[in-house]
């Protein structure tokens, strides 16, 4: 029932990123701030990029900004697109199941169905809520709380 | 997302016993029916009895029942206790936790909020629920369909 390290960090990116409107924030600030590898974070930054979640400027002066306000992000929206593989059981992966009772059994349509509650639930918080503390994150992040 | 190999093999075992109520089952036949070794399959039946959803039967002749009707057992119930570590992300293990913005951050919250959500939907579901298609599942299984 854990996340991925890269839906975790994109997580953290999305966030740092919505404490920080007012400018462009760079990988390198992310990585000292959260203590991340810079070398994850530009996997994560350009896949939520490509999801239409971050903006980014290349080049002197670039880095990323949200693409859209923070109310408009649902975490669950992050969770489905970052998780490579939702897949909970054997089951739900028909190329590598070797479950016998799968065309009889009844647990895959439960897990699904719990799998949908929970990306419902999430989809009830939206990055805002998540960074309502706006002045504590940007402190513990070294943000210049004025910004 | 994904459950462990212990949960899954759990709520196997599990349903191999609701589909075949009327005799002892042996780990040796489980282990055969689902190609799952019987060194994992030990160690979760042991778990399984700890937590009261199995009933075992030592020595010759024994073998394991459900220590309670199917339409008993809530499948969210099987999945809270065999999953030791619902942690989702860093935040809910503070002995390991390296996340700086934790004290402020609402993520966690929103976390909790969907796990709740994905094991409330679970207990929708009975073990009676998921075996509905006990003739096919014991042929399947290679139980005795009159059984």
């Amino acid at each position: 029932m854990r996340l991925t390290a890269h839906t975790d960090y994109a997580l953290r990116v999305l966030i740092y990123a919505a404490v920080e409107p007012a400018s462009l924030c760079t990988i390198e600030r992310i990585s000292e701030a959260y203590g991340i590898s810079r070398n994850h974070l530009m996997k994560v930054v350009q896949r939520l990029g490509d999801y239409g979640f971050l903006e980014t400027v290349r080049g002197r002066g670039g880095g990323l900004k949200l693409a859209m306000p923070a109310s408009k992000i649902c975490v669950g929206d992050v969770v489905r697109k970052m998780e490579d593989d939702l897949a909970q059981a054997e089951c739900f992966r028909p190329e590598q199941n070797s479950c016998v009772i799968t065309s009889a059994c009844g647990l895959k349509h439960a897990l699904s169905t719990a799998l949908e509650a929970y990306l419902d639930a999430l989809d009830q918080f939206t990055l805002a809520d998540v960074t309502r503390n706006r002045k504590a994150l940007s402190r513990l992040l070294d943000l210049d709380p004025a910004a």
